[in-house]
Parts: C-alpha cells; sequence; structure tokens
C-alpha cells in the first residue's frame, strides 16, 4: 500500500497544490473526487471566508480534503484554529515553518505536511513531528526556493523517514515516475490543475498557461526576498526592470496581482504564478481526465523502465 | 538494446560530461574503461593540446571515447579539424548551436552530440543532423540554461526522435531510473566523476564536493550573460557582488579562475565550478564503483517502482 494514500485515505498519491485564489472549493472538490486530495488555497482568506470555503467543499463532496496555509499570512493563527474547529482532514503549510503548530494540529488529529525547499528544514519539521513533507523544486510556480524538483526529491527523501511528495514540473506519468525514482511516494501539483475544466480560474490564465513553453517563466521578486515564477508576461518584465530600478514600485504593482491574474485574466497588471511545466501542459482538460492519464501513463512508464536493459 | 550504447559502442548509457581542464584523458580513459563514454574536456586547448590529449587517451584506453569541444572558444574551427583528424568517435558540443559543423564531422563517421538547455535547440540540431542530444539542466554545474533537468528532459524527449541523454543533478541509479522515466536513454554526469579517484582535479575541489549540501552552489556570471553554476565561496560571492557594483572587474577576477579552481585548488581566486547534486555526492569513489553502484541502484529503483500499487 502506498504511505500517503494510506495518510490520506485516498486513492491515488496525487495532492493538490496549495494556490491563493485559483484553490477554489470546486477545483478542490474536483480533484477529491477523482480520487486525489483536493487543497483549499486559504492564502488570503479570514476566518470567516474559509468557514464559508470548507462549508462549500463539504457540499460537494464527502472525500478527504486539506487546506493550504501560507505561513506569511498576517492570519495564519485564526486559519490554524479554524481547520481545528472544523476538523479538516489535512493542513498543507507554505512559505515559511509551521512547527508552532504542528502540536495543536496533530492533537486535533489532522494531519500536517509542509512544503519545503531545502533538505534541512525537510528534517526540521518531520522532527516537529510532520506527517508526509513535501519537496517543492524551483521549477514551480509562484513562491520558490532555489533547489531544483530532481536534486530536492532525492536528497530529501534519502534524509527523512515520513513519506515524502514531490512537487515542481510534474504534470504527467513520465513525471510521476520520474518522482517516485527519486524517492518520493506522492506528487503535488497546481499548474496542471489550474488548465482544468474544473478551475475557476479566468479563461486568458488557462489560455496562457496552454500557449506558453518551458522557456516562457520568469521569476520575479527574488531581489525583494520572495521569488515567485511566472509567466514571461509584459508586466512580468515590467516587475523585473523596477526591482532594480525602483523597488517600492516593483513591490506596490505586486499588490493584489495574483488576484488580479486568476480572477481578472488581467494581462497587464497580473502575475501568472505557473511552473516551467507550463510548457508541458498542451490540453484542457477535466481533473478526472488528467488524474486518470496520469495513473495510465504512470504504469506504462514502469513498464518501459523494465524493459530497459545494457 | 539502448540506443545510446548502441550509437557509441559503449556498455552502459553514462557519459562524462564536457569540462575544461577537469576533463583530462586519465579520468576519460577511467569512465571508458569503466563501460561509460569518457569525453576529453578540450575548453580552453589549441590544436596541439588536444592532439596530445588524444594520443594520451588511446594510450590508455582502445575503447571508445569522445571530445567536448565549448562553442564560444576562439579555436573551434581548429579543434573541429583535429577531431576530423584524429578520428575521434564523438564530439559533443557545449555554449552554442553547432550546426555549422555537423555536416562535416559526420561526413568524416563522427558522431555529434550538442548540449542543449532548451527545446527549440533541440529540434534546430536534430534537423541538422545530431545523432543524439544531451538536454542539460540548470542544477548543472558550469555554464547553465535556465530549465531544469525535470522539465527539460521530458520536453525535450518529447520533441525529438533522436536518443536523449539527462544531464543536470544526476549521480546516482535514482536519478538516472528518474531520467530514464522522463524519457532520456542516457545520463551525462560531471560533479560526480570530480569526486572520484581518477580525477586530476585538486584535491581541495573534492574536498569541497563532498562537503557541500545542496544549498551549497551559487549563479555567477548572470548579469554577465555567462551564467555558471559554482560551490559558493567567499570568491563566489565576492563575484556576486562585484557583477552588480564593478561588471568589468567581476569579469577580471572570473579570468583564469576555473584554471586556477581544478589544479591549484586555488579557494581565494578559484571557480569551483559544480552541480547542485554536490549536496548528494558525499564518498569519494573509483570511477569503475561510482558506474557500477549506479547501474545497481537503477536496476533496484525499477524493482522498488514495479511494486509501486495503489
Amino acid at each position: 500500500m502506498n504511505r500517503i494514500c494510506e495518510l490520506f485515505g485516498i486513492k491515488y498519491p496525487i495532492i493538490m497544490g496549495g494556490m491563493s485564489w485559483a484553490g477554489t472549493p470546486k477545483l478542490a472538490a474536483a480533484v477529491s473526487e477523482a480520487g486525489g486530495l483536493g487543497i483549499i488555497g486559504a492564502g488570503p482568506m479570514r476566518k470567516k471566508d474559509l468557514e464559508k470555503a470548507i462549508d462549500e467543499i463539504r457540499n460537494l463532496t464527502d472525500k478527504p480534503f486539506g487546506v493550504n496555509i501560507i505561513l506569511v499570512s498576517p492570519y495564519a493563527d485564526e486559519l490554524v484554529e479554524t481547520v481545528i474547529e472544523k476538523r479538516v482532514p489535512v493542513v498543507t503549510f507554505g512559505a515559511g515553518n509551521p512547527t508552532k503548530y504542528i502540536k495543536s494540529l496533530k492533537e486535533s488529529g489532522i494531519k500536517v505536511v509542509p512544503v519545503v525547499a531545502s533538505d534541512n528544514l525537510a528534517r526540521m519539521v518531520e522532527r516537529s513531528g510532520a506527517d508526509a513533507i513535501i519537496a517543492e523544486g524551483m521549477e514551480s510556480g509562484g513562491h520558490i526556493g532555489e533547489i531544483t524538483t530532481f536534486v530536492l526529491v532525492n536528497a530529501v527523501s534519502r534524509k527523512v523517514s515520513v513519506p515524502v511528495i514531490a512537487a515542481g514540473g510534474i504534470v504527467d506519468g513520465r513525471g510521476m515516475a520520474a518522482a517516485f525514482a527519486l524517492g518520493a511516494e506522492g506528487i503535488q501539483m497546481g499548474t496542471r490543475f489550474i488548465a482544468s475544466k474544473e478551475a475557476d480560474t479566468h479563461e486568458n490564465f488557462k489560455q496562457l498557461i496552454l500557449k506558453s513553453g518551458i522557456r516562457d517563466t520568469v521569476v520575479t521578486g527574488a531581489s525583494l526576498g520572495h521569488s515567485a515564477r511566472v509567466i514571461k508576461t509584459k508586466f512580468a518584465k515590467k516587475v523585473r526592470e523596477l526591482e532594480v530600478s525602483s523597488p517600492e514600485e516593483a513591490e506596490n504593482i505586486l499588490v493584489g496581482s495574483l488576484r488580479k491574474a486568476v480572477l481578472e485574466g488581467n494581462i497587464n497588471e497580473g502575475s501568472f504564478m505557473a511552473g516551467q511545466s507550463t510548457g508541458l501542459i498542451e490540453q484542457l482538460k477535466s481533473v478526472k481526465e488528467i488524474i486518470e492519464d496520469i495513473i495510465q501513463e504512470f504504469k506504462e512508464t514502469v513498464i518501459k523502465l523494465k524493459e530497459v536493459s545494457f
């Protein structure tokens, strides 16, 4: 039995990435219904918003789901409180070290799964009681570290005993098999699920993902201390220039830019956070097709590997 | 039969990375003798140097080997002439588009294998007659592009018909299996072979690789137009600072810095080019051990993948 499936009580070890604005109850419910683990992206939410989102997903599915909380949120405390009150099965944590929340969450029977970008943080959160660890490579969309999926997943899974979920650059069964070869027992995908029929994300965003090649993302905010991978639009190039010439102005135009991309499809003022994997995504699919195609291709890939001889 | 083994007439589809200064005839011969494809790094050589190196490797092994030529070398023309005159079996090309050399090399029966950092260049060199393509991710040591191994190998192998060799972040059998899952039919390694008993590289360099973690590399030269991944020494940090404050001075201190690292182990003035995989390398091994351990672990990894069930 796969440890990730067992831990979360799901059919396939495929987790939805924590995505602010794009991680809606509807999309998360579709992932859970298809056998994965859907994740509500709490991102900028406050207690009331998250309560509503949790009620919504429970109306759409009776399968396990999770909530992603980003540790840079000023409302992280009340969001943790909310998932405990609402008995959410799983919490994933992004952008920081969630150690201080782990004990109370676990006492409430909630599975805790931090996202890490380094092997050192992986060991630290394991010691604090994490149930699994998401090792996220720098090819991922949104906020990122510096180590690639290939190196990070290998290093983290050698250094911890809890199961590792690989994230960054994975959109298909080949990627899933590669992640498992490197030591992962599950995968997390964000960009791939935005380019789905069930995503509430603006059509412009979905089209940008389908059209972009592997070289069409860029990292903004590195010099501002919050690196984020986004699709290389004119706006993204402008942010990169302003980071050097006028960091304050860069910060100003970044405020609200992800919301503008996800909700409004605003090409001129939006940050379209997406991974390098955007270049591997060519078709809009239903969430069920995405997941079933991956599982099918995973199996085919393993068969091909068996046949390799030298 | 594996297409890379067939193409080069070797036992294992493991290729040595093209490494200036570190890619000596002795190390290349050890890789070829162990069943892989050793590569002489022509780097800064002129015709006479390369002739001598080719004679040297032929005294050490009768197995196939190759020469790596970097296209930024002012002597690229005479080096190509030399490999033709000397009937070298394989040429790998780094840092540019080798299209103009491919025809004459192939007419002389030499296998041509360009290193690419994008799927577009991969398609271009395939159309020009490349026999295989090395897809090199940005986690690699030395001169790099922007796309990670995970995304690049998947994208390139979907877009070309010639066999793809994965490079960047690979040091073990898990990595080899992951590369094959993503569509590669061979792997290339550089950093791993520097940390070998047979490498002529200075002991300080080898020790730095063994001690470094996955976060201990940094990219220098990005703003100067020639990004290179190196171990994060004080010198590397100084280069990064000078790139901003005084680009000319940065260029000046970079001149000869790779030679100083490889030959002298000069910590204060050397560029220790190495990949993020430096964090996965913990033991100095003989080349034979490196290769045989990888093949063994590759097979074990495939067996584990077969047992995955969900």
